[in-house]
């Protein structure tokens, strides 16, 4: 089957441990349908134990696992092993969430693995100096957000503006293919629009759709509403990111 | 389905980060048939990825991840909950190996989220002293080894003798219902077979299976040997460990 | 000159980094003259880089490094070294603070370490059993308290009798010579006198001196309440600890 | 009392944990009076608890500490607190070396911290990718070396001509008032010409000076190469690095 293509806009639905099981497959194979019918990227992110029955549940979703360590196959108890990770289906892992800090080092390592099997990599970063620093790395994907609004319904599309707007300028000197993206704060349709509009790649929320009282409609809702942005900002035909 | 019953002896396979996808199904799935055949328990831990699917291809094995964080519901990126590993297919899970070292106080507090779900635990000690000491936390199993013997093949039976004999006493003043293992330098069947002698109530192996030519004639070796020295060293029928 | 004598009742003053340089040596004074007017043991942990200053300007205190980490002389950039910290004139070292937590083993290794050049201990715990598990590795002190009420100001002497209770049984169980403390939501002489009764060894504070209008005023009164408690407590002479 | 100048070339003198309290002192009185009788910048990094004894003993000498953790003044038990570190004498504080590796946004944080207080920082890069992503961060100084080449006496500096040519390209991409080092493999004097020769602003050792028979032999040695190297190299006056 051929992988799903990751291209801008991209929405990140980050499941954490909000939702797990029979649960995070209901919200996957919903999450699956929008992808297939707007024809966006959708990074699905479950935990560990939920990625092969989530990438066998779905078509059309980049699933990614939520962390991948630095290690080779052998020893290693209780990691993330890349090999491991591609074979049960992931598309992908997401590494350095705040909520997860990785040393420097190993983001670096682990981009490396992750490339040598096959995986896609969205790294998070707390400024947008920092931002530039991991895209010196070559992931696919910068998720630049200031760990103080993570989680929180702060409405912060204003006060976000000269964060993001330096997190896309930085990111983009060192490498204009790699996406940049932010979520923080992002809760409803109307904060994806005005995220969408300060110019990044892709937006998503975790606590916004999974502690909603209908997450599908939600996640719905705010797919759509980066959909809509997005062809309003970019006119054209939507590029495909090179692989 | 019945949980698998956990009582002495017990074998733990290993698998760390050598097998993984359909290599760990199959692996496990011989497992199931010696567990099966011999009604020995079997500790068999896939990397987080191939939990559910070790889980559904088994009947008999002990499934266990190899890690599990001390967190709830909610927040908690690239972590493992305890309730979405129960609901994977998991019957317990390892804590602290030394190559996934916990603080004293998340070993403590994983056995509690572990203990709500249903999950049981294995928790490593790198001395005597420190298998009493997390004996006090209350686990089931306590694996205990020198972390200079761990995936070694220095024969060791001789030089471990003082050690085991000392972390089963240690643990045993603490609450004799918790199994004592040790499988620091356990490598082939004769190893088990000395290893049994000093008094544990299991054994394991990971590279002395994994690396071996034929992973599953060794493991059906190792595991045979143990059931056969526990039967000559206690002559009558085995006892269950209460839950 | 003859290390300050380790016995009960032992009072910590906590600094973290809330005082440091001149204000350290300053309360380091004050607390010597406590130390050597009422004859009681001090504890008094300043940042790394005050050890030395405060080692020299002092008496009666047992001056504690604040981490110590298992390493020996050689590599290890960013340690805090045994023999250096020895060398410097430290009496001991914490660890495992809440705010510093370490992996099991190395408490175990960093006790071990600590005792070869001639360093006390002072282990935390978060609960009864965990107090019980570092007491299982010879520590001098084991300071029990639930990571939730540090450097919090709720009166907690009533929900607190049970948890220092059953601290004091578990570890007196293991060896009575281990003197167990509690220091948590002690703010005030009257906190001091109420944690007295609950029958610890000794008490502390950290937020309830550095933040105080007057910080010498009020680890005076403290240190004055507990010294007056285990007085009529303990009617007869103090024992010394044997190091 | 003026603080020494940084300005290329700098030699980085790295104790770890092979030298402390009156050796540390010793070593640094004459690596002093190198500094002050060549006129090179020299970095020298102690045991934390012999900051401040290194700092009084000597005039010309860069005294950073081997970590500086991202807090600020009040709680953090066992953490290294700028404003402690900055009273107690330091110049600066390195960062993120491979035996004290930190989280990418802890990182980006303790050089926020230090600029505050008046700190240089030194940041440590397994890579040249790695090396201009921490330049990003704005540090003084980045010294980027392979973890696999540090402490060993494997002759590099063939080996090493693509890592540091590519590391001082990137870096001065970024920024070309950061001052890029690498001390991988260097032992001897031999070992400082060739390394100078690849176009650094300046090199160091540990092991090659701490383990010699004669280390201030051994740093004479290798300092007065470096400024010989760099004299020949760059035949015009040094020039100052704006602070």
């Amino acid at each position: 089957m051929a992988a799903p293509v990751l291209r801008r806009p991209v929405f990140e639905i980050g499941l954490k441990g909000y939702a797990y099981g029979v649960e995070a497959v209901r919200l996957a194979r919903a999450a699956d349908r929008i992808a297939g019918d707007l024809g966006v990227s959708i990074v699905f992110d479950p935990q560990a134990v939920d990625i092969a029955a989530v990438a066998r549940a779905t078509e059309h979703l980049l699933v990614f696992a939520q962390h991948l360590d630095p290690v080779a196959p052998g020893r290693g108890v209780g990691t993330m092993l890349a090999e491991a990770v591609r074979e049960a289906g992931a598309d992908g892992a997401m590494l350095n969430h705040s909520e997860r800090p990785m040393a420097f080092g190993d983001i670096g390592r682990a981009i490396e693995r992750a490339r040598e099997v096959g995986l896609r990599t969205l790294v998070y970063a707390d400024s947008p100096e920092q931002a530039a620093g991991v895209a010196m790395l070559g992931p696919d994907i910068v998720l630049a957000e200031p760990p103080e609004l993570i989680a929180t319904s702060r409405s912060t599309a204003a006060e976000m503006r000269g964060f993001v707007e330096r997190a896309v300028e930085l990111v983009g000197r060192v490498d204009p293919g790699i996406i940049v993206m932010c979520s923080a704060g992002v809760q409803t349709a109307e904060d994806v629009t005005a995220m969408m509009a300060l110019g990044v790649g892709g937006t998503g929320s975790s606590s916004g759709i999974l502690r909603a009282a209908d997450p599908i409609a939600r996640m719905t809702e705010m797919i759509t509403a980066m959909h809509t942005a997005w062809a309003e900002l970019h006119p054209g035909p939507a590029a495909v990111t090179p692989a």
